[in-house]
C-alpha cells in the first residue's frame, strides 16, 4: 500500500503578515523510489523566521518558494525505504524536506543522526541551523573577547538563546532582549544571561544602558527596527554587529527607513550581514564543540512543539507575532526514539 | 619686534549649517619660545568636512573645539624660530596648528617636509590626512580586488579623487558621484574614473545601475543619505562599505533616519565606520607608495585655494554646500617654496 503524502504548499504570496490563506494542503501518493534514492517520513519540521523571505518574491539571499510548491524547511525524518547503500530503514536523518510527510532524494542532502547522544530535535535547533547561525555569527563575525558585553535580541529564541550562552562560555557579559517577563526570566534564570530586557515594557535605551554599564561591544542583531536603533546609541569603540535577521521588518510592506548610522562612524563600528549557509565549512567545528555541551546540559535549549503538519501555518504566523517560546517545531509524526 | 598672531576662534556652536557668526577673530602677540620649542608661521591651512563635528558638542570621535578656542586644522608651516635641535628656521613642516598665523609646540606633532619632491600643499591633501583616509579606507577596509567595481561619493574632493585613482591602480572599475557636470567631467577626463554621476540631476539609482553594470563591490561612503540608500540597492554579494563620512547629515538638526538595511543581510554586505587617526601605523606604507605616484603625476589632485586666514569661515561653509572644487586650502602666508 502506498502512503499518502500530505503537503502544505504556498498558495499565494503574503502582503504584510502571512495569513492561513497563503497556504493550501495537498495530498498525493508518495511516489515509489528508484535506485540510489531514499524515502523518509518527516518526524519534526522546523519553523524559522527566514521562511517569511521565501514566501515573498522580493530579491533575497535564496530563491523564493514558487507558488504551488511545497513550503521549505529543515526536518528530522526516519528512513522508511532505501535503495541507497548509505541508508537503511529506521535511520534517523536530518535534511531540508519542507512541509510534507514524505520526501525522496539521493541522500546527498541528508545527515544521519546519532540517536543516543542527544534528542533528535536538537538537529533542527540548538545543534542545527539555528545553533550554527549563533555560532558563526557570534564567534566569526562578532569576535567577542573575554570581558566584553554581548547583546542579543530575540534572546529566548533558538538563535538568541545560543548566542548568549556561547557569549558566557567565552567569558562575556550576555544581555538579552525579549518580549515578555516570562521570556526574560527564562533567559536569565535558566540560560544564565546576566540580564534581559523586555522590549515591550521597558524604555529600551534606558534599560539597555542599565544592563550594559560598560557599553556594547557586540550586538547580535535578529530584529532590527527600534531595537537596533537603541543599541547603536550605546556602542563601544570598535563594536561589531553581526546582522542575522530583521524580523521586525519581514512583514512590513515597503522598506521602512533604518537607524541613523552616525554611531558607526563615531565609534568605528561595523555591521555585517551574514547567512549561515555561506559558512557550512564551520559545521564540523560547531558540532564538535557544541554537541558535548548540549549532551552535558551546559548548553540549554527550549522547544515549543506544535502537533500535526496542519498546525504549521498558524504556528509560523505566531512566530512573527512572538507567540512561540523556544525553538518552534512541528511534530509531523510520532518520534520513534522516544520510549 | 614680536609678531602678532591672528587667530580664528570658535565663538558659538552652529545649529544646522555654520554661519560667519560662529567664528571670531582674535589678535595677540605670538609668545616667545622656550627651550625645546619650535615657533612656526602657518603657510597653508586645510579645511575639511570633519571640522563640522568639532564645532558641535555632540559626542563624536574626537573632542569638540571649546568655545573661545582656536579652530583646529592641519597646516603646512615654516619654522621661524627654534630652540629644538631637530628644527631650524626655514624648515617646512606639517602639523595640526589650526586657524592661526603662528603656533608653538615641542615639535612632537610636526613632520618635516622634503620640499624638492612634491609641492608642500600635498602634505595636507593628496599626501596628507585626506589621501591617507582614502588609502586606509579603500585598501584596508574596502579590500578591492581586480575587476571589482568601486563607487565613491564626493568624487572630486580630496578623499574621493584619491579613492577612485587608487581603485584604478588596483585594477578596479571606478565610478564617482559628484555635484556638477564640471566636477564629473574632471573626475572622468582628468582623474581617469570610468564614470561619474551628477547626483543633482540624475536619477541616482538608474544612473548608478548604468555606470555599474556588474553591481557594486566597494562603496567608499563620504556622504550618506540618499546616495548611500541608492548604493545599497545595487550591492553585490559580500560588498564592503568603508564609512568615512556622512557629509549630507553634518548640518542636520536631529538625527535623520538612515537607509533600510535589509540589503546588508541579503547580500552579506558590511559597513564599517573608520577614522584615519586610528590607522597612523599605515602612514609609512602610504607615503612610500603614493609619494612617487604624486611626483610622477600618476596620482592627480586639484586644489581650491582661498587667500587669507579671514577667508576660512566662508570657505568652510562653502565646503558644506559643495562650492569648492578640489582640496580646499587657505593660503595664510605666501609660500616660500614657490619661485
Amino acid at each position: 500500500m502506498q502512503a499518502t503524502n500530505r503537503q502544505i504548499r504556498l498558495r499565494a504570496r503574503p502582503v504584510g503578515m502571512p495569513t492561513a490563506d497563503n497556504f493550501e494542503a495537498h495530498e498525493a501518493p508518495a511516489p515509489p523510489i528508484e535506485d540510489g534514492q531514499v524515502l523518509r517520513r518527516t518526524i519534526y519540521l522546523s519553523l524559522d523566521p527566514y521562511m517569511r523571505g521565501r514566501m515573498s518574491d522580493a530579491a533575497s539571499y535564496a530563491a523564493s518558494v514558487r507558488l504551488g510548491d511545497v513550503m521549505c524547511g529543515h526536518t528530522v525524518s526516519e528512513v522508511v525505504d532505501s535503495r541507497h547503500p548509505g541508508f537503511r530503514p529506521g535511520d534517523i536523518v536530518t535534511g531540508y524536506d519542507g512541509w510534507q510527510q514524505y520526501a525522496i532524494s539521493t541522500g546527498k542532502d541528508l545527515r544521519k543522526l546519532d540517536v543516543k547522544t542527544v534528542p533528535i530535535t536538537t538537529a533542527i535547533g540548538v545543534l542545527g541551523m539555528p545553533g550554527m547561525t549563533a555560532y558563526v555569527g557570534l564567534l566569526d563575525i562578532g569576535q567577542p573577547k573575554p570581558g566584553e558585553t554581548v547583546v542579543v535580541s530575540a534572546a529566548s529564541g533558538a538563535v538568541g538563546s545560543m548566542v548568549g550562552q556561547l557569549a558566557k562560555i567565552r567569558g562575556c557579559r550576555a544581555v538579552g532582549i525579549a518580549g515578555s517577563p516570562e521570556k526574560c526570566r527564562y533567559v536569565v534564570e535558566d540560560l544564565g544571561f546576566d540580564a534581559c530586557i523586555n522590549y515591550k515594557t521597558d524604555d529600551l535605551v534606558q534599560a539597555l544602558r542599565a544592563a550594559c554599564p560598560n557599553g556594547i561591544d557586540v550586538d547580535f542583531e535578529n530584529v532590527g527596527g527600534a531595537i537596533l536603533a537603541a543599541v547603536l546609541r550605546l556602542l563601544n569603540r570598535g563594536a561589531r554587529i553581526p546582522l542575522c535577521g530583521m524580523i521586525s521588518e519581514y512583514n512590513a510592506t515597503g522598506n521602512p527607513p533604518g537607524p541613523n548610522l552616525r554611531p558607526l562612524l563615531v565609534h568605528r563600528a561595523m555591521i555585517r550581514g551574514f547567512i549561515v549557509s555561506d559558512h557550512y565549512d564551520r559545521a564540523p567545528a560547531f558540532l564538535q564543540e557544541c554537541t558535548p555541551l548540549v549532551a552535558s546540559g551546559r548548553l540549554k535549549y527550549r522547544e515549543d512543539i506544535v502537533d500535526g503538519l496542519d498546525a504549521a501555518p498558524a504556528a509560523l504566523i505566531g512566530l512573527f507575532e512572538g507567540r512561540n517560546f523556544g525553538k518552534l517545531i512541528v511534530r509531523v509524526a510520532p518520534d520513534p526514539t522516544l520510549g
